[in-house]
């Protein structure tokens, strides 16, 4: 006979919905219940998403959230849920302020409605994508509560992933099980990294560790879920889904005794089903949370475009995607015959506007040549899918993938017009990948592969004149994807890249594409991050910069 | 005989420009030694610019600043520069990291091109607009040095602005001159408070400061110089130019007995003279920074578009503006007229380019509509600037207002198109009184007024329909520019702006138009910062957000 039967609740808030995310957890605890559950862990800022940014500095914002804890306190008091345990994450207001952070990001424990615990966040991450140091108030406290005959100790999320701090002083509390709350985002090999390190934790310090995280696409941030269970050996007990909500189940007898009761695979996909299923959330969320009903996009026949227009499709429906070809004159027969193809295959609306007759009249206004006559072009299919957002409500995407983000090879007020950039953090060798692994997925269950293979085969151009083609101005994009990695992604100098083998003139090349194109990433729409380092709040330059080494 | 004759060299450094910035150092330096000076102070990050964001995270930047710093220390040990004491800010390797910081905001102190000093940041601001706990690591230490017979410590920026860590040790080490380096943004009324921190500093301590500030725009920010000499009795000696580099020079006999030797005023302009010559700084230095050699922007004979070209005219000179004329078939006469006022005003170049026949192509082809088309006139007009751009190498300029975007009151890549927005943190009511506080003011000089007194005094219209209005979709602007100012920059809730009087439904209506807007306002194109709570990165929140109290 199990001491406890845990529910680790894995939702999916929206940022600043309090009612609706008190629902969800009123929700989740019934299921819990019904499972028959006596112990529900839910995510980091479960209550209110994650992350809420300068939300957190609004006293009216955390008065609120205190008014809602009150209504759970409420609801959980009721006899439905008599004796269980619920912890869930939220800001609270801080004793003291620091900078302009007045709040605590902590975890609290209610049983029969009653404040049975509290926890405040000690590591507050403030790298990469995190800004927790100017949003919250580091507290160093321990806390713990016997629940069911077990000790349970209480981390948030960054607090496993730093030295010293109250992890430090989970094994002479004597605890049995650690509950971390975590809002973690996704990042191609980090669920390895989580793993892994809690496997430490519980090694180290002698206990089982449940680790719930949120999950759900909020602005440019995934949050995957796959939450984990492990014993005090290290074993891991169970994993929850990833890239849904779930609630996952496990018997605690011990801190090395303990069963997942609910049916959750150990084993998981690999990374290419991995960054398909994190961009379609991303997607997805950031369509259904703001209210749009519909996305619209330009259809060129190219790969970016055919593997947006898939995503949208898995993430919305077909119904829901609308595909819009505008070719110029300079446009190719396949690249029509290929977006069609692609419509085609994918069940979606396209529609065809040709963009000649409204260049036309700007190139005899202003006399354009050139750069100015390519840029146009993109401009104008640009005003096209704005008009139709505005006549339709759909929301723009925009297709461009980081490759390109990187180097500025693209037209800013033009193909970059949209408010979500699916691929954003997508290199152009990656797209393909996807590309070849999403048709295999489909073939493999016997379903049409969504894009079409010449999509894929032809040389990538942008179209702007006569049979021009990427590498024309680019270098291959198998060298240039690595020297962004290693500009980027590990922030490495020009001596370094070209320690690496790499040609010392073509990297500099690089290194000054990336840097004079800051201006127009500033300007760009956001989009799902994947990797280690995206563009927008991962990677904070200066635009007046004069540094290219 | 004054033992110590100290200058204070207020530099406009380009951020990653070592080789520049270095030689601007050696160049103040010789001034200072022809002027009789033996010490020399410079700014915070005097070396690299400020602020340098995640170059600081960047081992390849750190190691090329070291090197910078190398060759500063032969240059300095040449017999010109004998006995002189150099101190200026650089960024050094630390110990240790925290997060990706792995280096220290510093202080070297130089003789005779040795290292005689050195001190790092305590406290590191990590509210509003800075992000230093994020690049740096924070140190604890004193660092004191002995030099013409006077006691020196040294402090940087924020330490002066908070309670504990070095500052509180300044007595004790009977220091007679406290050196505070700095990169202190300029907003309105800030000048008033670090007048008073450095009175505060100098009598609790009882030590005399020199406060040297960085002067120069950097992206969104204004250094706005405004260096001070205060005595240990808190009496003000000297005042360096707000907005111009600037070498003051001091001698001190003691910590009591101090004099300026160079001319400085000590009276400071009005407001309205310091948001003009911040908003030109900023403007010229964005411009000039990044290479550019003109600016284009498209004057409707509205206020906002007579602002910014003035404000141009006074950065970059007459030849170097172009206006551009972009009448619908909407506009009324006088909006034609006032932009040629405007630019002879100016005597700046004006060309016409009608947009009925690039609008005409559109309408017919996707049947446009209601907003959608009120909105295309604003995109022909972006697509016509960023041409001229393109043709003509000029950098476009934005007009919109702080109010404006504020709202949402703009079409996206519309109106908004550009790399700089110089009155992007100007709300609208302000706008107006700039006008005429700079119509007086070359009135005042015998000049002509910039602005005609018509697009002061018209009611303001975005004229994308017939007799259209601001106010016929939006409060009057005192109101409004009123409720923003409680939700913005005194980030309160909707029941305390109602507590303030405001109508409850027009409050939440106004919060509603600034969340919705947020997607729009992250694309949008910098500009300067002149209040406590500019957009951009001094005010982050979510896209995705519910929170609407």
């Amino acid at each position: 006979m199990p001491n406890v039967r845990l529910a680790l609740a894995q939702t999916n808030p929206i940022v600043g919905d309090l009612v609706q995310n008190s629902q969800q957890i009123i929700d989740a605890v019934l299921r819990a219940r019904e499972a028959g559950a006596n112990l529900v862990v839910f995510g980091e800022m479960s209550l209110t998403g994650y992350p809420i940014e300068d939300l957190a500095t609004r006293r009216s914002f955390i008065t609120a959230c205190g008014e809602a804890l009150g209504q759970l306190q409420t609801n959980l008091a009721a006899p439905t849920f008599s004796d269980m345990a619920v912890v869930l994450g939220l800001p609270t207001l801080a004793t003291h302020s620091n900078g302009w952070a007045i709040a605590n990001n902590s975890a609290i424990v209610l049983i029969n409605g009653k404040i049975a615990g509290n926890y405040q966040k000690h590591h507050l991450p403030n790298y990469s994508v995190f800004d927790e140091y100017r949003n919250f108030v580091a507290e160093d406290v321990s806390a713990s509560f016997e629940f069911g005959g077990l000790n349970f100790s209480l981390l948030i999320c960054e607090d496993i992933w730093q030295e010293g701090g109250p992890v430090s002083r989970i094994k002479t509390s004597r605890t049995d099980v650690t509950l971390v709350l975590n809002g973690s985002p996704f990042e191609v090999d980090k669920d390895d990294r989580r793993l892994q390190l809690v496997k430490q934790l519980a090694t180290k310090q002698d206990c089982a560790v449940a680790y719930v995280n949120l999950v759900g696409g909020q602005d440019d941030l995934v949050f995957d879920g796959d939450s984990l269970f492990v014993d005090a050996t290290g074993n891991l007990v169970g994993r929850a889904a990833q890239f849904s909500s779930d609630l996952m189940i496990v018997d605690i007898a011990s801190k090395v005794a303990a069963a997942v009761t609910t049916a959750h695979e150990i084993q998981k996909q690999d990374d290419l089903w991995q960054v398909w299923n994190a961009l379609v959330l991303g997607l997805r969320d950031y369509v259904l949370k703001n209210g749009f009903k519909s996305v619209v996009l330009g259809l060129s026949g190219g790969i970016d475009s055919a593997v947006c227009a898939s995503l949208a499709v898995d993430a919305l429906g077909s119904e829901r995607v609308f595909g819009i070809s505008m070719p110029s004159k300079y446009s190719s027969d396949h690249s029509k015959s290929d977006a069609f193809d692609l419509a085609a295959r994918l069940n979606i609306s396209i529609e065809t506007h040709a963009i000649e007759s409204l260049v036309q009249p700007f190139e005899s206004e202003l006399k354009l040549t050139g750069l100015a006559a390519e840029n146009l072009q993109a401009r104008m299919r640009g005003a096209i899918l704005m008009s139709l957002s505005n006549l339709e409500g759909h929301l723009v995407l925009t297709t461009g993938n980081k490759t390109e983000i990187a180097v500025g090879y693209s037209t800013i007020y033009g193909d970059s017009v949209g408010g979500f950039a699916p691929i954003k953090d997508v290199e152009k060798t990656l797209v393909w990948k996807l590309a070849e692994w999403r048709n295999a997925f489909a073939t493999s269950r016997g379903e049409v592969a969504p894009i079409p293979q010449n999509s894929i085969d032809k040389p990538p151009s942008a179209e702007l004149r006569p049979d021009q083609v990427d590498q024309d101005t680019l270098p291959e994009y198998e060298v240039l994807d690595a020297i962004l990695d290693q500009y980027i992604e590990r922030r490495m100098g020009l001596a370094e890249i070209v320690a690496q083998g790499f040609d010392a003139g073509l990297a500099a090349r690089v290194i000054g594409l990336v840097d004079q194109a800051e201006w127009k990433r500033r300007q760009g729409a956001i989009g799902p991050k994947i990797t280690g380092m995206a563009f927008g709040r991962d990677r904070r330059l200066p635009i007046t910069n004069k540094f290219r080494k």
